[in-house]
């Protein structure tokens, strides 16, 4: 355990937050200069493609399984983010899993409210389905939000009998829009960026006229009876605590192979703070584990 | 996913359920005979020895990075089973993990109820650090009755100020003797050897007059933090799942480091069928690298 790692990006949460809750016009410049800020190891190379009636941005780094192939949905609270904004993480999971990424280009709330994002996630996905690569080498990842929009796309998938990828990986996943969690209030001292009142501005964008109770929305609520194997990471200091503790008792009720993995004392989404925290590299070294017990090889 | 394998292994279960609820006298000879009967790798070697007042077995199994050790505690309802109906199991977690399992041959109950059992893993563990070995070449793992034991050692040894050992791998833990949970009546029909009548009876031999809700009876409902980084694994199967989700929440609210890994269709200490099910031995492996990316080289 590195406590002076975990501690220094404790005191970095604080002393710099990001409110999640603030005007767009501010909050998605203010976001796309965060990521920006972090650097993106210079092997990593980007490429517009098209899925569909999608756009996204494919990535490598590193040597790949032919075939395998990454999904990445990125977070943002339905609101902020783009494929870009993903590069650094999803190029870091693809490294550590053998893979290619592809980062979808979802639509955004307030333009563009629930279903838009998910149908974007699952047409994307469909996409790269009708260009030939196997389900069985596909893992769909996404962090926060992107693990909702991952979890929905899922249970949208199943719905349609379409095939389902290997197995899915959600960090940090915001999977209850009902707000229904005591770790919103015993963790939110720790996890300033996730306030209440902004979680409840990003949601009331997406939902619109949606009930916060749809499975679509709140993943946790849906039947998640033959989701693939599910990896599920989340930081203890979180509000979403409770969200990742909750989807996985859910899961495992419903038969899912699931794995949790709980580090302590990091905040929501650690793994993007590869540079200065070793936990980080541990969980996308993880995930990067998983996806490659879990795909198929050619 | 092997599905016809987890289908043979749920089938077999029906076909020969143990009754942990039976007379001692027939149940302990049962409980060793179906032990026996699964064959032990030839290399598999074992010594008897003595830890201060507790005996235990040593055994080795493959190649071991020097001083490292499994501390290993075996399930049985706190009623039956001994160190020598643990070497299955803890010659093949040993073997995942380069390390010597040294399996603690505890007092059980009726004869012996609570803390006496709980007292011989902590003797057997202090009398390892006395010999010299550092807690952090150490982990300590246990299945079912015996994961409830080693989550007790480790809040009475931190209690005690004593030195934690690195890291704990519970199987199926037995953690809230309470039988506060839902999966009890949920998985019934699919666990029938831990039925609630054979759980209420081993546990007042256990508890005696000791209420249900001590924390080290019921380590569940124990004050969990400063706990080592903690790996859970479970099958979706089983009366005790939650048991195991329960504990997970709880850990990782103390900010504990905590992995859970639920395997989908399989029962209780699914672990031990490693001849005839693919999940038994991906579950081992999984315990091996946990515990080597936990416990230190020399």
């Amino acid at each position: 355990m590195t406590r002076a790692q975990r501690q220094a990006v404790v005191q970095a949460v604080k002393d710099a937050p990001i409110d999640l809750g603030g005007e767009l016009e501010l909050l998605r410049p203010e976001f796309e200069a965060m990521v920006a800020s972090r650097a993106v190891p210079p092997d990593v190379a980007t490429a517009s493609m098209e899925l569909g009636p999608v756009s996204g941005l494919r990535i490598s780094a590193g040597a790949t399984v032919p075939g395998r192939t990454v999904v990445f949905v990125h977070g943002g609270g339905f609101v902020v983010g783009t494929a870009a904004s993903a590069v650094g993480l999803a190029s870091a999971v693809g490294r550590a899993a053998g893979a290619e990424s592809i980062a979808v280009d979802y639509r955004l709330a307030p333009e563009h409210p629930f279903p838009a994002g998910l149908d974007d996630v699952v047409a994307a996905y469909a996409a790269l389905l009708d260009s030939g690569t196997p389900p069985a080498s596909i893992a769909i990842a996404g962090e926060s939000a992107g693990g909702n929009l991952v979890l929905a796309a899922l249970v949208a998938l199943r719905d349609r009998r379409l095939p389902l990828p290997a197995c899915a990986v959600v960090m940090s996943p915001f999977v209850d829009l009902t707000l229904d969690t005591s770790s919103r209030s015993s963790k939110a001292e720790l996890d300033p960026a996730l306030s209440t009142s902004a979680l409840r501005r990003r949601i009331s964008e997406y939902l619109a006229d949606t009930d916060p109770r749809h499975p679509l929305v709140s993943p946790l609520l849906a039947d998640l009876r033959g989701m693939p194997p599910l990896l599920v990471q989340v930081g203890s200091y979180e509000v979403l605590l409770d969200d990742a503790l909750a989807l996985v008792r859910r899961a495992a009720h419903a038969d899912v192979d699931v794995t949790l993995e709980v580090t302590a004392g990091v905040p929501h989404v650690f793994q993007t703070r590869m540079a200065v925290l070793e936990e980080a590299g541990a969980a996308i070294e993880s995930i990067g584990r998983f996806i490659d017990r879990h795909t198929q090889r050619p």
